[in-house]
């Protein structure tokens, strides 16, 4: 079952290849610039926030076609050796600016905006839309829910439902700058340096001869951190045996941590299990709720004032199933410094590089609206804030990135700047984007929006 | 940004090392079979096709913890010196009955059991159910866009819209095993020895003064293979400049192969295109459709006859947009010998090793009814055939698994077997699973189906 193992560099479609051939060999190799932006934001969404920033700079930086990339390519008998030398050589060159990861946008507006010679940045399309489109649908569903949540903490528990490895590590990640306190992602606890969160599975509940014995196990393995999955027979029986196993802990200077709701009505049992608690005198042991819950039934329970403490999501975060996809496109703005655009129905796009600007009210410091204007257009109104900065020149990082911590406090300042009306979990609105009318005029088959 | 990078070891939910370490200390260490199924089918389907087992088998083959791994786990203090060590020998030593991959199956039947050392079966939940609810989705999901596009090929163009790298490569296998004829995605492409397909993009169109020029580059690069996208500008002279490139290259004996329509209403654009060609003697060039279609879009569009050669398929089949998730479980059946089952409201699960039988219709060879029976159980009538059988005996694969080919061609044979009822786009109806009476007696909280 071992197979060739092509690099990332083959993560490409195969159009990309075949247009870089066509290009070397019809001599037009100038620069190019190219936009990623989302035509519009899909339902439901009144923002999106951008990340994926790292993996595609990281990605820039060490892209290599190995040999057996080159082999691969060669054996297919589509490209000529003229070309499987250049890819040989390949490395990427190129400039980007970005928006920092944690920054909300919105529709028409370029988070990164890529100026290379035309076949490199032609190249990396496949990947950079597949990495931006992933995680900043993933960073937005997860500030949805964390929004639902009030104050209570949510992790990730999806790595099961994902599609995917990939898709896994990286929902930990955007959760984590959409406002994730933690992953049961083990691995990209590690990759990531986040907090990882477990409990138990009702397997291991029904592997001991009874309820009872399976918590004492798991306590005595985890005296000071053991959060008890309740509802594997049947629940009030599971609370009363996790409050027996609250007190043998006491005896020996330890708390437990938690219990666990993974079915049946959750609303109803978490007042039962906080009363049945209290009445324990263990007013310190948390009620976690977890089992196919998403920003909406979260937002349902916490306005019926349901006592839980923290929640676990899972499938329906880690697909963003109301919305699994974006309209993010990666399109070609500029080639050899004349400006660009196509006129497809529904798909023209704005040509030449951009800038997008921020305002805010004065009086309160919420967004009002945003700016889109050509890359060297001055400030459009006072006080407004550019958003696309440099963030590689020739093929290598310049400056510091935001880390991840930082991605994630941007993030939080960002959805207290945004009206209340952007941030409705249904039919919310979306920040007017003004664009310049010097953009405008270069781009035909645009009408003013 | 160079960090730590775990191995495939540490994909997994943190409960499942904190459980192994609480089965290790109290000696709980006997064999556990688990089931992997879906409970449920999502909406929308009569059927869902299985993939994912050759990844979860060399997942199985090849698991092993790292030193760098086990450095970060005892990092966390969570974990003590007795079971960093278990993990340092660990190798999965288990069995593993499938189904095998493109066979069709429905809700309560084990595509997957695991009997291993329980420690073993519960580490691996995490990684199998991602896979297999990942790829099950998939081939299912392209299944249904071929069934959609008659005898038209269907190609995978949705690289850049899946969930990740790891998606997009499952992606392309398992919707070759759907009924796909190749893949966009280079690397896949290479790794599973599928067919690449590509043409062009709108920004290769834009780099040139003009269409006709962009045309031409490209037929010159690739004379014999070139599909040209026509709708940059305006379509109908876009097919135009592809009538005078296919025309030149008559002369120099070469045949252009295609043109792609990627916007506007692809049907009326299909016939003007399909006359402009054939009014010109160009009957054998195709027309390709693309641009946001899936199964509804699709067959719509076979049914108006209009005249398209193939579909290239992107993000909403990629996605699986009208059904990103299922509800995938991976539930232990027994321990030490013994039948499990919990009973969590809409969540309990039948007890014990099973086998699935298929039972045919004698007089026209399609599917009548499954049985799901204990795994000992004798054959519940004539002729039924067996659906699980051993692929993996103490951690080693068991002879030949379909290769992905054979299990593209038993995909074709199963859906010719299943009921045209079974196979609607829309509320379909499902086959009947019969559940013996001996396995509903040993499963309490188990209703009759």
């Amino acid at each position: 079952m071992t197979r060739f193992d092509p690099s990332h560099a083959l993560y490409v479609d195969l159009y990309q290849l075949t247009m870089g051939q066509a290009y070397l060999r019809s001599g037009q190799t100038a620069e190019a610039t190219f936009s990623l932006f989302v035509r519009n934001l899909p339902p439901d969404r009144g923002f999106l926030l951008f990340a994926g920033l790292e993996d595609v700079l990281k990605y820039l930086e060490e892209l290599r076609f190995t040999f057996g990339d080159l082999d691969y390519l060669r054996s297919t008998g589509q490209f000529g050796d003229d070309f499987i030398e250049y890819l040989a050589k390949f490395r990427f060159t190129g400039s980007v600016r970005a928006m920092d990861e944690g920054t909300a946008f919105f529709a028409n507006e370029p988070m990164i905006e890529v100026t290379a010679p035309v076949i490199e940045g032609q190249i990396v399309e496949t990947f950079l839309i597949n990495q931006v489109n992933m995680a900043s649908l993933f960073a937005t569903k997860a500030a949805r829910v964390v929004k639902a949540a009030g104050g209570a903490g949510v992790a990730d528990f999806a790595a099961r439902r994902t599609h995917g490895t990939d898709a896994g590590n990286k929902f930990a990640r955007s959760s984590y700058i959409g406002g994730f306190v933690g992953t049961s992602n083990v691995g990209a606890g590690a990759r990531y340096e986040i907090s990882t969160i477990g409990t138990m599975a009702h397997s291991f509940i029904t592997s001991f001869d009874s309820e009872l014995k399976a918590f004492r196990a798991y306590a005595d393995a985890f005296p000071d951190s053991a959060t008890l999955l309740v509802d594997t027979y049947d629940t009030v029986n599971g609370i009363e045996a996790a409050v027996t196993v609250a007190h043998e802990l006491e005896t020996r200077g330890s708390r437990l941590a938690g219990i666990r709701l993974d079915s049946g009505d959750i609303g109803f049992l978490s007042r039962i299990a906080r009363r049945m608690l209290d009445d324990a005198s263990l007013g310190y042991v948390q009620i976690v709720a977890s089992g196919g819950l998403d920003e909406f039934s979260i937002e349902a329970l916490a306005r019926s004032g349901a006592p839980i403490g923290a929640y676990g999501v899972g499938t329906l975060a880690g697909v963003s199933a109301d919305a699994p996809w974006s309209d993010a496109a990666y399109k070609q703005v500029t080639y050899d410094g004349r400006p660009v655009a196509k006129f497809s129905p529904g798909k023209a796009t704005f040509s030449g590089p951009k800038q997008v600007w921020r305002c805010f009210d004065a009086r309160n410091g919420i967004v009002a609206h945003d700016h889109l204007t050509s890359a060297d257009a001055d400030s459009p109104e006072p006080n407004a804030t550019k958003l696309l900065n440099v963030v590689m020149r020739d093929g290598t990082v310049t400056g510091d990135l935001l880390s991840l911590r930082q991605a994630r406090d941007l993030a939080r300042m960002e959805l207290e700047r945004l009206p209340e009306s952007v941030l409705e979990l249904e039919k919310p609105m979306s920040v007017p984007v003004r664009v310049s009318d010097e953009l405008l005029a270069g781009s035909p088959g645009r009408e003013k929006m």
